[in-house]
């Protein structure tokens, strides 16, 4: 099938069948997926990142994929959708700048075009997440959206009035970097009392090293999933010991769900959304966040920007970047075909 | 001219020409106003609200400003824009909650329809003069704005991809109830350490009262100004003091300026608009809060965020409201005509 022949004259039925490749492409690894019309994924391959090879190099990987690891059928796809770490332009697929990579003003859409002899297009990898739950996953149907993803980082998505919130630069969504505490904790952003230096990954296990050199008896049992060593709590020790009942693990648990809301009582103040999607490792690793921030948000954010909230998890998990960058590209090249 | 001859084969022409009423009705005072397809206000009028004689008294106000104080001109206004404070469903033109004048669901659109035998639009206040300042004001022709109001209260408003930004109920752009402290100064809502619980007016002044109980020799110029009495201290008399070089008024303005700024990263990190901008009485009494805090946002929100965002003062003042609804019933009238 060629580009063209998704722009027929039926373009849901030739949509309906149509296979889309979708991109993931973090700091540490690279996923590639087969993606059908209906967003279940087909066939997917996973491999580490180089940034050294450069923007030739992921496009000799990807192209390598799609002849070989994904199968036959995705030869067939129609189109190419990416969503990279980093600030793109949707408009014109230019990677301004992924931090992590280090590679900067990267035109990722002609390079993809030109790599894979089809239609792409290119965005940044948690508007693509938010595509993904928006279109197929837990925000399907619902025109105001925001899913906020706490893992490591904290990164969140925004869909207002069924339209995907880019914003100026490409950068809209960035909900990990509210002000929480004016003044407050170290972000790893240059800012200081951002929501993600209080429930970001990182910053909840720096939250719980704290706490174990202030008393180091009081968190025996974090520590010793540490290996015996402080600096090496992380988030994940926090949580397996909280689901074993432990009382530092669980003050830290209560403590990260009050912050939550606080933070979440702004993003809804602001959007007034129909629906919240959380998602992310800390919120996989501890869904029990989700049942004690609720009740705090519902409490202390504007009546009519609750009422008619509704709060859920994320439902299609690490599928949701391939899952959404796939989707954009399907509907994105159909509307302009 | 009647309703239908606006939607005629040459729209652009017919709007070039037509005049449309704008209604702002607030807490305590209602404004009409006859604007042009320029925005420019061409007659206006104010008196008190009533919220006594009800939804039907505010209708029969309307209706004799229209056959007498907004002149001859009025009676030929082809459309009506409503803009009122409280939460409004723009799609049915339903109040569903106006806190001030203590109504409930009223279906304010029909309501002015009947009235006025014209087409109405009917929307949020704040939202309205969002709209002025997006069509006729400082954000003209950018397609991500968002604006600050910093009066007494502090509202704001979202233009994001050309779209107003109005959430699932009608609530959306609550910007003054973003948290800035977790867990900090009483807001008038009923959470805790919300932006306007700092920069709002009303907040101004209970910061300027506390620091002048707190050390009364210091605060000689400003309770001077207020009469003697601390609790009657307002933020335009820390306005004024400021402009005349008083060192608490000064600590008072910085302080508030850094609030402002801590609240504006959330709000660009989140949204990423091309164009911020400031307005309100706040904004308008001490300008220099803009200078003050736009270094202090630049810094500290990410790099992504600002390096293509303008910050600047709101241009329509009072105006916004009247001309904002009066554009948006032309828009929306238009657009459905």
């Amino acid at each position: 099938m060629t580009p063209g022949e998704a722009r027929s004259a039926q373009p849901n039925v030739g949509a309906k069948r149509a296979l889309t490749l979708g991109v993931d492409v973090g700091g540490t690894k690279i996923r590639t997926a087969l993606v059908d019309a209906d967003g279940t994924v087909v066939a997917s391959h996973r491999h580490p990142t180089d940034a050294t090879e450069g923007p030739e190099g992921l496009m000799a990987d990807i192209r390598a994929c799609v002849g070989g690891c994904l199968g036959v059928e995705a030869t067939q796809a129609t189109s190419v959708g990416m969503g990279i770490a980093g600030q793109v332009d949707v408009g014109t697929g230019v990677l301004r700048f992924a931090p992590n990579l280090g590679w900067r003003d990267v035109p990722l859409k002609a390079l993809l075009q030109d790599a894979l002899d089809r239609p792409a297009t290119v965005m940044n990898d948690v508007q693509a997440a938010t595509w993904g739950e928006w279109r197929h996953g837990a925000g399907k149907g619902v025109h105001d959206i925001v899913c906020v993803f706490v893992g490591t980082g904290v990164g969140g998505g925004i869909v207002s009035g069924g339209q995907l919130v880019t914003g100026c630069s490409g950068a809209g969504g960035e909900l990990g970097h509210v002000t929480l505490v004016e003044g407050g904790r170290d972000c790893r952003c240059r800012n200081r009392g951002c929501l993600e230096a209080y429930v970001g990954g990182w910053a909840i296990g720096e939250r719980a090293q704290e706490a174990a050199a202030d008393d180091p008896s009081g968190a025996e049992s974090i520590i010793a999933r540490a290996g015996g060593l402080v600096r090496a709590i992380t988030a994940a020790h926090v949580s397996d010991a909280y689901h074993e009942g432990d009382s530092l693990a669980s003050r830290l648990v209560t403590e990260t769900a009050r912050f939550m809301a606080a933070g979440l009582v702004g993003v809804v103040n602001t959007l007034n959304p129909c629906l919240l999607i959380l998602g992310g490792g800390v919120i996989e690793g501890t869904p029990e966040l989700i049942d004690l921030a609720e009740p705090q948000l519902r409490k202390r954010a504007l009546a009519a920007a609750v009422e008619q909230l509704r709060v859920t998890r994320a439902r299609l998990g690490g599928d949701a970047p391939v899952v959404g960058a796939a989707s954009f590209a399907r509907t994105v090249l159909l509307e302009a075909g």
